[in-house]
């Protein structure tokens, strides 16, 4: 059986020992399992976030790896957790909408109820279903456990809509779904959609409108943009990003998770 | 020889490179090592903080998991560093406290003081043991050497008093030990103790009294709660534990660790 | 073979799910690749911080690992991507200069531009080199791909001032370099240049000015100090290091990196 690596995504933070237990009970199951922190800083209970990194980091992992994403807000009441099983990876989550993006992206065509209780620890906790369920049963798929066996196929996981942009008029509407460390401002707007419009109308240029701020550079890299001024580039996730050079973007645009983005095409 | 995995507990936080570097230091002395973090963001110089997580995550991890815990204000001075061993597990730490409660339920028997300094980093700083000692001493101990290789064995590592919950009247006094990501405050006070009174005395319901804030609702899950008020239930570590749902209720109640938290029996 | 384990230095930090990509990218080329999280958390774009981290951290790594250093404000201008090969170690990262110490330090012979595309990432992003093209080539040299593999031999890899500790007077001037998690200010000035004054001058004792205070004691270890006063010591970096016995010697002293330090020598 070829390896399965484990990958986290959670809410939890640095400052509990959360994620650190979760770890001890797959070692526990599977002493041999490789772990890769994908990240633990998601806002808490956001799960249109979690849904939008899992969706933009999946392709960078080796084949068959198990996503294990634990963003609970709904922890202990009758939602399922569930196994997605796609055509790249795994991905094991609460079933709460989570995996709405990977589910249409990487192909899923089966999706099983995690419902098995031989594989889950025992008491099983009413508030951390990531330690008592959702790590055992990653733990044992990376053993080699076939997937029908954590549990029954179920027809229709929880979708939840994920913010798209809009075209309005010679603009597209979109929004802001990830600040990184560095303040710049991740937009829910792919590169190829703003490309189809501009070739379609033949449009030359744009700029980017957001809160009371507005870039007028698009700009190929960070260093290539005039310092002190918001610009707009197509950052790592082939979405549209605006930065501000080795200042934070965020600041000076008042601008977070959620926040209005205007792309507004100039001829 | 079964694997030994190491976890890491430390105060070091994220933004220094003492992790790593203490991890370096495992890596070139036991190539085949496991590392898993527990959590690095203990409060600066907080023993007992460390002492509560310790005791609430080990029962998770791999048996004969060495738990390495740099907790360590008094580095340097005449202080000792210790082994001791578990039933499950073994731990590795400055002599000052911070074993105090898995010493007790992990039913340890034998504490060593890691004194061969063959073993040693050298030359050893008098600022950063975990780098010069701590880390080597679980590193070959993961090798598989004998416990009673590291130095002679000890009769009386240091014991601290760890807030324990008290009965006053018809309440119990605790304290809130730990503040989570989400802002959920972790108290001292075990399930059993509670559910314990409450059959004795034929008790019906609790409120739950911190600072000004008063809890009246106790539920089974996070999203049971009223929105907009504080609420009780059983956390994961089985103790009672105080929330908001989807709010903060450190900053609700003005709490911290330390904030006196105070159960009321009502028939 | 040896096995290479991958040590990640970055400027990242931990919101974001840049260092979990680099790893999936990793795993995804040597799936039995051993990485150890040296920091993340260097200061946005700071060159010189991650230089001196680096520099203070790789004599404790197993021998042969691969260094990989993404801070790297120039991402997709004409700034090379390198390889350098020290007498210890490996080390890999934008030339911008972030290797510009242990290049010295660890006699690094031969330095190589990344310049093979075959083992880069298709396509290469503007944005996010440390994906495309830095981790693949860590990942590649970790299964024992030879150095030379990657490019050509280049003669002069950038090379910057790192700032250096420089006498004045009966005083040495130097700066903070690094402020840990306690508020520990971190310097520049190495025990041995202060000893070594000392030892040729019959000095007996210094004091240290930062900003408006002054430490006027020097101990061996933090719990030395006398609390609620600044207190230097040598560190485990071996340089000068101030402290506040469990305080923040950073708020105590209004210092961050870069702030002066003065040690002024008395007879």
């Amino acid at each position: 059986m070829a390896r399965r690596s484990i990958s986290l995504l959670t809410d939890f933070g640095y400052q509990s020992p959360y994620v650190g237990i979760m770890k001890g009970v797959i070692f526990n199951i599977n002493p041999e399992a490789t772990i890769i922190d994908l990240c633990h800083d998601v806002s808490a209970h956001s799960i249109i976030e979690a849904a939008f990194i899992l969706e933009h980091s999946y392709r960078y992992f080796p084949l068959r790896t198990i996503h294990l994403v634990v963003v609970d807000p709904g922890v202990g009441t009758a939602r399922k957790a569930i196994l997605a099983v796609g055509e790249r990876a795994f991905y094991i989550a609460p079933d709460n909408g989570v995996l709405s993006l990977v589910i249409a992206s990487d192909n899923v065509q089966n999706v099983y109820e995690i419902s098995e209780e031989h594989y889950w620890l025992t008491p099983v906790s009413d508030t951390f279903h990531g330690r008592d369920i959702l790590a055992p049963a990653a733990a044992w798929l990376s053993k080699g456990l076939d997937s029908n066996s954590l549990g029954d196929r179920i027809e229709s996981p929880v979708s939840i809509d994920i913010p798209a942009p809009r075209p309005v008029g010679s603009t597209i509407i979109g929004e802001v779904m990830l600040v990184d460390r560095f303040g710049n401002l991740i937009t829910n707007i792919p590169k190829r959609v703003v490309e189809h419009i501009m070739e379609k109308y033949k449009i030359s240029r744009f700029t980017v409108k957001i809160g009371n701020a507005t870039s007028t550079q698009h700009v190929t890299h960070f260093a290539q943009a005039v310092p002190g001024n918001l610009a707009s580039l197509w950052g790592s996730t082939e979405n549209l990003e605006i930065t501000v050079r080795e200042e934070r973007a965020d600041t000076l645009a008042e601008a977070a998770p959620g926040s209005e983005v205007v792309v507004q095409f100039h001829r």
